[in-house]
């Protein structure tokens, strides 16, 4: 069985072994204060050009979202997502855990954008019960989406003016950032700092073990924010294996090369697939594609290949997802490419 | 200016008023133990033909469901209800700080029915990732709803059956309850105790200065229910006040009659406003009227009364909402005939 | 049976009665926006020489505790508290459920000292584990304490300033506030606007049927307070009947009188008490009292009157508590100082 | 610098390095779904003769903690733990973050007896105000202890036995159980598992990377533990990691071997401090020393060994912490017992 329903099959890039090994026996203080967390901050606070960002080094996506978000709110506010976002339908209610709502605003694609927010807000501040209604505070996007579109540089810009002007905080949630960065005319890690308050830098879904780096602009959340990512139970004992995977990372423009990569691997399949004229439920460019298959295909294609069923669909057939993935081999891609030739 | 924007403008009925200043110098034990409160019990328990249930006397509505759903749910449990409920737009995401998420269904006049019910938990437990997503365990309803629709007796049975067969909880907000139970064709109290696991009789809004009375038929809520009373806020000290207030509206059916005039006094300001061809935006039969007014209409009724403004509408009209009380003047109901009769 | 258990056992004073039923059938907009709320804040904040500061009413003090903590504290703060204080103590972790630690200080008779708050403070800030450590954020004291007793003002004075060099928020909780006033050497309102960034001024128990009136004073408590009131199921919908009641006690200096009644009854206990050589648990100043009675004298105070067992001894004796209140009639001290007199 | 300040200073220990590496390539499932992890469990539950058991890997303790009191606990329920307990006094607030209180025994060494359960479980069922106190539910202890103290078997049989006869669950952190299972007349897995509802074994300091291993008795707890898991941020996505890391400490009794081993080193240590007459804080036969050092013993060894500085004395001394690892090397411990022997 060759397996594309995730980008979290494998393990990690070779150079993130070596050096696992290189350091194991290496004695170094805990919680994130060692050499190595040190030194992948600086290099991601260059490469974001923010050197008065904060970095946090965490294990994974859920346990971001929610710490940013309760270090971010307080009681009464709540955080605009897309009714699609991870934080709305895949998180088992962890931002409600905290005890904030999640505001859903509509979305085709998996985005939502800046004049929703707007109309949100100010209808919010317009109604004469607004006191008896969460108030929106936040906006939450992804970038890539869940369903594997990315914002451009020009809406993120328009969607970062709409949160300054309304006094929101913008948190982008970077899991599958890699891939958005590798496709064209989106926003760069710079420009990510330069218009959000917080967002992170996903590792697990990018050639890491796992580990999300978490960049704080905003001297609000700023504050304390290792007091949350220890309530929270996010404090990483052996914090040096995060940075040293972020350091592994930010080496040589490693990050950027996998996403690049991962991308490159899933156009090829998205070509395969466009050639035999089927179709996509989104106009996904980066490493998810999300091809809607007959029933006939699908029974081809499971006999051999692993993906995940995101739909249904009356006819027997469904919406299905396939991942590219750091690991994923070019003799896969090869393989199932020739799969759909076949169809 | 003669009010109609709620039903919560004025003192309480005389009954009330007389009791109060009559027991005002006795000395009873506090927090609901006093022989007022179990006199309220035990009438409400006959009215209900459910001896085998609890009761106990809250303050607000609010309070209510969030006690109500604190005490019931695990804390991966969400509880359904209409994208309109109460619980979802107008308490500042009390349901959220308790660590739930609502799952929002969707509505047309403020009901849900069972079938979506059932599609929401069978679609949750067939998905893969179902131990992602935020696991239905309760239907929270409106008797009447926020748009002053009621459920009849089968739709009621319906949805009782739906979660008694997937282990749903059905839970009814009553803040209201007088107004539906004066309503032809709907459940009356007897049958809510029969098909709910718990819900509540409100006085709030039907003659009493404040208070709703949450009677739990089924056993892992009742279950140290007063602790959770006291851990949410809701242990009123002078607990007697509670208990004085539902014994009086249920000695000689207070409670229903005030319903009765609340229901037959919007029904003739209903009439007049379909006398002038005025459409609603809901088939409301209960105290709540929306009619859809012109700007002009707007302007005035604004002189001599105030109402509440739901939704503005583009052309300068709105949905607005009228309320009759247990208090309003047969002479003020007059007059606003006669001004609609003048449009 | 004659009850001195506590003094939340009678309904209202007389004037608060009046109003309630000369107002009844006016008709106020809700949730602390009428005419009787505005009038009444403006005579606390004369009361106060706070002009500045924000009024809103709560229906108790369990509830007013938790929303003012949850208003105040970012998740990772905690707030100090006597090991005996009500949040502590009695209000079933009423606190914790909106995700805050109430730090204990020891006590021997209900207050803490500002020693004590400087030292947590200072220890956990010298703590390397520092961010493992719940952050002390508040101080929150109640005036009078659990045990009746009262802090001086140079012990406000002293423990403000601690604060204030520390940057922690000073929380005074006033349930029985009335009896702490009439005691000498106590600080006046003013005091508690001027040393205190919130407090509140409990009606419950003295001569109100219900309520508290939270002063704040601290901006960023302040701020979107009325949001947190409502989402914690506090917004209470019959506002008025909070406002109108606490105008009523800030008129001709109402509630200073029953402070002082309350306060003189209580003295004349005491001394009957100490006449039999009879000691007490705490010095006392106030409307509690909490004399160490043998078993005998227990058994026959027990056959006319009602008073609360707070610690059985181990001789058959008990510490116990008698509270007058408001209502409190004189004859009834007189016939229990004669049954003192006849041990 | 010699580094003995904690155990968790090191990577893994190398047959998990190896495994890491062999199986980097290979694709699983994620979640804790994979062949690595079901392994694991079945090693687990052998060694537990726990068949019955539910086994889940958690990435950390605080998390754990967490996780299982948020699954196990009601809203108005707490957790009774000593006053030095880890979820108490070192996890920033995470439990009440929860919504619950810790209940704090007192204790000398670490440990809480069974007799303080039975008496805070008592007063509290006996006390009149019940209801306004939090429910004792639960029983928190660490084997060893944050002190480095163990309870023995007769203990944990007696404290279980208090537990199941008052109704109490009974969960056991076991961080650094492995060293406790190295010590004599110390409970085993199979002990455990009969005696307790929950109980982890931790990875962490005991050679793994990351990682605890919670099993879970009681059938009430089982239930939907997952979804707990994810709401709380600790569904780790490459699951394989946790469970290869347990695996290979579950095979041919690696993890019994690593904690007889920090054992016996610290016990070379323990003599080294006795014989120069030092006295230790606590009697700890584990892995964590606490030797109480005079000014110019902390200076000397500060020259060359860091470690931690638990409570500084007036006199220039201090007590601190010496832990042992996995990985300490035995020239490191030769040379510190040979300063030590120069004092």
């Amino acid at each position: 069985m060759i397996r594309f329903e995730s980008d979290y099959l494998e393990g990690a890039v070779p150079e993130i072994m070596s050096r696992l090994i290189e350091t194991n026996y290496e004695q170094t203080a805990g919680y994130g204060t060692d050499p190595y967390c040190r030194a992948a901050r600086e290099k991601i606070k260059l490469e974001c050009d923010a050197f008065d960002a904060d970095v946090h080094f965490l294990v994974g996506g859920t346990q971001a979202n929610l710490t940013v978000i309760a270090a971010a709110l307080r009681p009464h506010q709540g955080v605009m997502a897309a009714e699609t976002a991870h934080i709305e339908a895949h998180e088992t209610g962890a931002v409600e855990a905290t005890g904030h709502k999640v505001i859903t605003l509509p979305t085709v694609d998996g985005k939502i954008n800046a004049a929703d927010v707007r109309d949100c807000v100010l209808r919010h501040r317009a109604d004469e019960s607004f006191e008896h209604i969460v108030q929106p505070a936040m906006v939450y996007i992804s970038q890539p989406t869940e369903t594997g579109t990315v914002y451009s540089l020009p809406e993120l810009e328009e969607m970062s003016s709409v949160c300054r002007e309304l006094g929101l905080l913008l948190f982008v949630d970077g899991a599958r950032l890699s891939c958005a960065l590798a496709c064209e005319g989106t926003p760069t890690l710079r420009d990510l700092a330069r218009l959000c308050d917080v967002f992170y830098i996903g590792g697990t879904k990018h050639g890491a073990l796992f580990g999300e780096a978490v960049v704080i602009k905003n001297a609000a959340i700023k504050k304390d924010f290792r007091y949350i990512i220890k309530q929270r139970g996010g404090m990483f004992a052996k914090g040096r294996l995060l940075g040293l995977q972020f350091d592994t990372l930010f080496t040589d423009g490693l990050y950027y090369k996998i996403g690049r990569r991962e991308v490159t691997q899933a156009a090829r399949l998205r070509t395969a697939f466009e050639a035999k004229g089927i179709e996509f439920a989104y106009p996904a460019p980066t490493n998810q594609l999300f091809p809607i298959l007959s029933g006939t295909q699908l029974e081809t294609l499971r006999k051999k290949y692993s993906f995940s069923i995101q739909t249904p669909l009356p006819d027997g057939g469904a919406v299905v997802r396939f991942c590219t993935s750091w690991a994923s081999k070019e003799s896969d891609i090869d393989a199932l490419i020739a799969d759909i030739k076949n169809f």
